[in-house]
């Protein structure tokens, strides 16, 4: 398949990546294209306004932007771009990503950052929801969203296992 | 202007209309489409069966959904519909909307809310982050999301002032 | 022994069983009734509003129900049944329960959940408060919960040893 | 009406009652009898001891406690009796109830309070539970609980308003 | 040395012990006489009782109680008691001892209880501050808690050390 | 009368004095000699370092200090003086006595401060245990502790009351 | 005086000024020069970039800067120049500053804000700290900043009056 | 290289150094002379008294002072010295520097602390902190700084790698 990625997926550090590789794996799933970015806020700010002023003339539609700690990556992009950002706050060290939730969603009126949980559960769910938001535009896409939200039905089963944990 | 809403505004009761209200101005200020309605997950659980399941025929695009406390009804809608949900804190009354907010972003793996801040800087977000969601397909109201925002960026005075406060 | 479950022990998902059974042990102490199930509110909400609705006419008396992270399983069960439901928040990854905690906790006035502790403690005090409940209209569970106590009280040691950890 | 009290509804102090009268409009509404009381875990701890080690044979069913801050009232209330138990957080000065919410909530396995919301939602719904528990062995009550719930939810409007706040 | 004890150094469980010991060695190295019991407040509230109301006829001085989650030992024994009671909040499980903390610090007038730092710190501590309350009235006792103290301050090495850790 | 006085009674500024008096209040009801000082930790530290040091031979029996945000007055204190030190945290502004309890209770093993409520009811425990400590050696003082607490039980209500609030 | 400021005092938008001109207020007390500015890291990423950039080549030698919520000015200048930059962290409305303290203070490793306390204390304290930056190269500065410390230090009383609140 | 150091890098403890010796490594990174000093303000508050009273005249320029718990150190060395301190939480045992960062960072008005973020992020950027305010005066640091800061920069890879973690 031979496309334009869709879905631009930052992140602001190579030690977010085994979070927000949840992201990629569930694009792959639902066969979204994506570009996987590292751009650091405070270390790259440069790189930072290239990439957000950007996005939308490169032809991105959606942004995924994980980060931890005094997370201002998510928040920065969504200052310089009109796409719709996500936010995935990266589990802290310290503070367990309290400080990465409150950074990303305590956004000012007038710029929005669309966030998701901490850590795991909120990369995958950064990609559901940007797939949801392509959706509205791709039927096929919606097509397999829906699949995909009702093979995730059915795989839950009806009586907990002592077998598996 | 005769069209059919694109948004649904649904809140968990009359209590938060103070604060949705603001989604419902921004949304104003865009010239989107949207209807307000209350739903409550816990008073009225058929209703938010009925909204939920239906929301995607009945024509809405995108679904904001505001509550307080023990805030369950953006993930409800969220379980129930394919739309991107976008949920706001609404700020209760002896956890400051902690509670809240906690109870809309720690959605599991699976099903994704986009969060907003807390009370109305998230209100206000949840309606610009519908607009530029709705944008994707619609240049008309990227153009007018783009006006807003080139407003609001030329609105910020250079100097504070003593006289404002 | 044949008997209809008195108890309905619920949980979002597979991951809540290792806590949640420490609930179905101490029903099984108190030679209690109960069938435990995998509802998940999210992914299987359609689930959620069939067991809710019939819990009552199933011949359910007491609901117990696990759920971590934005638990909104406890509340929505609550929402669409007049049986009591009592709510265990399982230990999340990030915030240890907090989330959980505050998710269950903090319902609208109008639709009660009786919530325990994090965890295992209360998994088993849910199982607890669910035996109080059944002994008002039976005597003979009202003394073998007696003798629980009783037993439990007794094997309090005095002092502290060495010995064991 | 002439009837024993088969609620008792306990606080720690007159300054409980503006939160827990709550729970007593909800229990007149209900057309339950209850009992309140100040029962004050430090100050009369004798008292709290006669009262909870006699409740049972005093004829009480179910028992509601609030207190606030360190609030050990619903816990030693627990300790002493079989009975079920609900506590309601009373919101503190400094902590806002963050403080009565661990208190009442994180009792150890072995000696469950079923806990509510901090404040009044917390005092209305301990009154339902306490309903709820009590509709088990009362068709009565149980008819009255139903109407009660459809009342309320019929109570919800459709849409939100600008005339109310 | 033959000696009633004056210190009485009571847990919640025999989980306590580990970190109450720590109050235990402190007492020794002072050459405090103590007494170390397992006292529950939830599971042995009579053994409470009896121990809280007769420890000043028992010939104790100072009470040094840790508990831990809902940790209502201390509080319930400054309710029973006109001695000083020092309370020690255990570590918990999921909330780290913040439960343990406020559920022990927040008590209400009339009734108090010093509390200490969380966990071995404030075992220590228990026992220091105990011995300093001792020490008003026993002069061989405050010397060998000034000869403790000054050792403390000459342990503190002037250089940080790669050597140990 | 004409005492020393056995207490010293400090607070950080001028500001928390509407808290501490409270401590003076207390200590007045029980006829118990003190000395109130403003002692700042910050602004103050050769005063408080001449506080502590010849706290002990100035004939104070026990401390009490009052302090906000980073409080750090009863701690530092209590590294000068081997007398017993009480803390009271003052409700800060921002964090609402939050930090100023963190600061005051989580003190490294070695040097204790027994730390009460947040607030007026600290204040007043403060005194509390101070009285506790000196009737340890003062027949007179316990038997007037004795009747504060009897009295203090007396005033308890048995019944809540519409009249008052 | 005609000199060329040496602090820039910026603010995200006009609402932080009632609390960043306590820093203007002590900057004017120590006769630094400075210019105050608003500069919004969200809404103006341009002027913030701007601004960053040329801080040290337009003369700025300190810059303090003020904001609250997800609080990303004072982290993202650090980002753009090497001066010292000094945040305050305003006190945010649902969650008191909380927020605006985390979002400041957790930055990573190689980008520094020396962050002070939420608010006024704040404010002012960024004024006193960047003036301890200035004094070490010149003299002047150091006399004043000495004498307004003496000053202070003399302001405390010693004893709590009941004449002022 | 024989020159006076500039900085100093104290410590409350032994226990401390793990974490500070990242402040160390930057510094020595940067060739900033530094020397590194244990001094407990609970322990040893003489030596406090020393230090503090004399780091000005003893050539110190910028003092970085890391502790944990009730952190009083760098607060108190603030409270007796004109010089910037740089304050490092280091993370706790039970609360994971919470209680660290509060202490230190909510420092009354008048006495500033410069506050970077809890563990080894704040240790490296304390360092990085003092290096822009020694730079101000000195521009071969401000050209080592310079240089550091772009090595940072270049050193952000473009893109995640699975073969790191």
């Amino acid at each position: 398949m031979l496309a334009t990625p869709l879905v631009a997926l930052v992140m602001g550090s190579q030690s977010d990546w085994p979070t927000m590789r949840h992201a990629a794996d569930t694009l792959d799933a639902l066969k979204i294209e994506y570009e996987a970015r590292i751009v650091s806020a405070h270390r790259t700010p440069h790189r930072l306004v290239d990439f957000s002023t950007n996005a939308r003339e490169d032809g991105f539609r959606v942004i995924i932007a994980g980060a931890g700690g005094a997370a201002h990556l998510p928040g920065m992009i969504a200052a310089m771009t009109p796409l719709p950002v996500f936010g995935v706050p990266v589990e802290s060290k310290a503070l367990s990503g309290h400080d990465s939730l409150l950074s990303i969603v305590q956004m000012p009126g007038g710029v929005p950052v669309g966030t998701l949980a901490i850590g795991k559960p909120g990369a995958i769910n950064a990609a559901l929801l940007a797939a949801s938001v392509l959706a509205l535009g791709d039927e096929e896409l919606a097509d397999r969203l829906d699949a995909y939200r009702t093979a995730q039905t059915e795989a839950v089963p009806r009586y907990p296992s002592d077998d598996q944990h």
